[in-house]
């Protein structure tokens, strides 16, 4: 078995809390504006836009287009949808930019810094570089190296996101762990020849909706957080 | 005038001292198989071979290939022509990697820290990411971003090396200011819009072989160190 040398990880749901971040960010900006909406269920829609708009690009049916663009356009389908009316381009360029400021789970920032003395820390995320670049900044986030999802120009799950991962990193797939809260992230992971580890994140989709765990022995580990992987992985 | 938001910083000469680290680095390899050599010297050969061997890909000669590939190249040619043969696959490898383990300049670290904290810190080198971040994480450089030269597929000084750049900051050229040692890398970095400091390295090629200052006035700043660049940035 060939040694990890690299962790890749997914961030939304797994480095970061989007959906309280968001819920956050857009009360802030639309209380004042007069609806009083379930500022949760408001994250919850604009990330359900979130798939099918990357699925247009993973399709083909448009060229590749960064998720700053497809944040927003979602967002504007959104504002629409719920009759928000009145913002003007910079209010809603603002809000859009929520997803740069997000906060981290709580043993994220601690557990990898641990991680980092011993593995290549890299970001590996559907992202693009300056949102990543942002949200790291804020959030003291240590990565080694971030893939934003314009770098492979492919969003995952598509095979070419992680090639071009342990391509870049010059390492056999076998040598990076990808760490995700989603499995089907670490499944596709998994069949580009990634080993996998599933981090458990209660609170991603918020209170009373806490994911399934895994059956044990889907992937390589299982750990409840980054601080638990860093004891697993011996750092 | 546009606020400057991000650095980005060549790398070999400007941020670390590549020809006193692949000496040194050869010397240790190279001395126990016999032949008593000019390290300096050495260094100063294999350096030589690097632009040639970039135009090559630059003119569409050749498809984008990574710098890793073509030091192990023109390392080949080298040893040939210095009549050192019997190393082994493995060694000629491993005194490649010697461009992963260069030492920065005395005033980078200290300078960057300070920097960073106003400043998004990008490397725009030729290097390939996993040469940028065997070297960050061997020579404590704090990045936020590294934009190895393959994810742009071009290398410096054509116009895509920059433009992709500030493009995946989301940043206007002129937001971005291009730090290097080398005017003719600033005169490219200015072309595509970008801001420029040069940074005055006197042992770049070696003792009694120091550069001609530019100008003044040549650059939008001109500095000794890292930090008289913090200082002068107001950092």
């Amino acid at each position: 078995m060939s040694e990890i040398k690299a962790l890749t990880f997914d961030v939304f749901g797994t480095v970061v809390d989007w959906r309280s971040g968001v819920a956050r960010e857009a009360e802030a900006a639309l209380a004042p504006k007069g609806p009083a909406l379930d500022w949760g269920a408001f994250a919850d829609r604009w990330r359900a836009l979130y798939q099918p708009a990357m699925e247009q690009v993973r399709t083909g049916a448009r060229p590749f287009t960064i998720l700053d663009v497809l944040h927003r356009e979602n967002l504007v389908v959104l504002l629409n949808e719920l009759g928000i009316v009145g913002l003007s381009d910079a209010e809603i360029d603002a809000l859009n930019f929520a997803w740069h400021r997000l906060d981290p789970w709580p043993d994220v920032v601690d557990g990898m810094a641990r991680l980092r003395r011993r593995f290549t820390l890299a970001s590996l995320s559907n992202g693009n570089v300056a949102l990543m670049v942002d949200m790291a900044r804020r959030a003291g986030l240590a990565w080694d190296v971030i893939f934003g999802a314009e770098v492979a120009r492919a969003y995952k799950p598509q095979p070419e996101a992680y090639d071009s991962a342990a391509r870049m990193l010059a390492l056999d797939p076998a040598e990076c762990l990808m760490v995700a809260a989603h499995p089907a992230d670490l499944a596709a992971a998994a069949s580009r020849g990634f080993r996998t580890a599933y981090v458990h994140r209660p609170l991603e989709y918020g209170s009373g909706r806490e994911p399934k765990r895994p059956t044990a022995g889907t992937f390589d580990y299982q750990v409840e957080s980054f601080r638990e992987l860093a004891e697993v992985l011996g750092c």
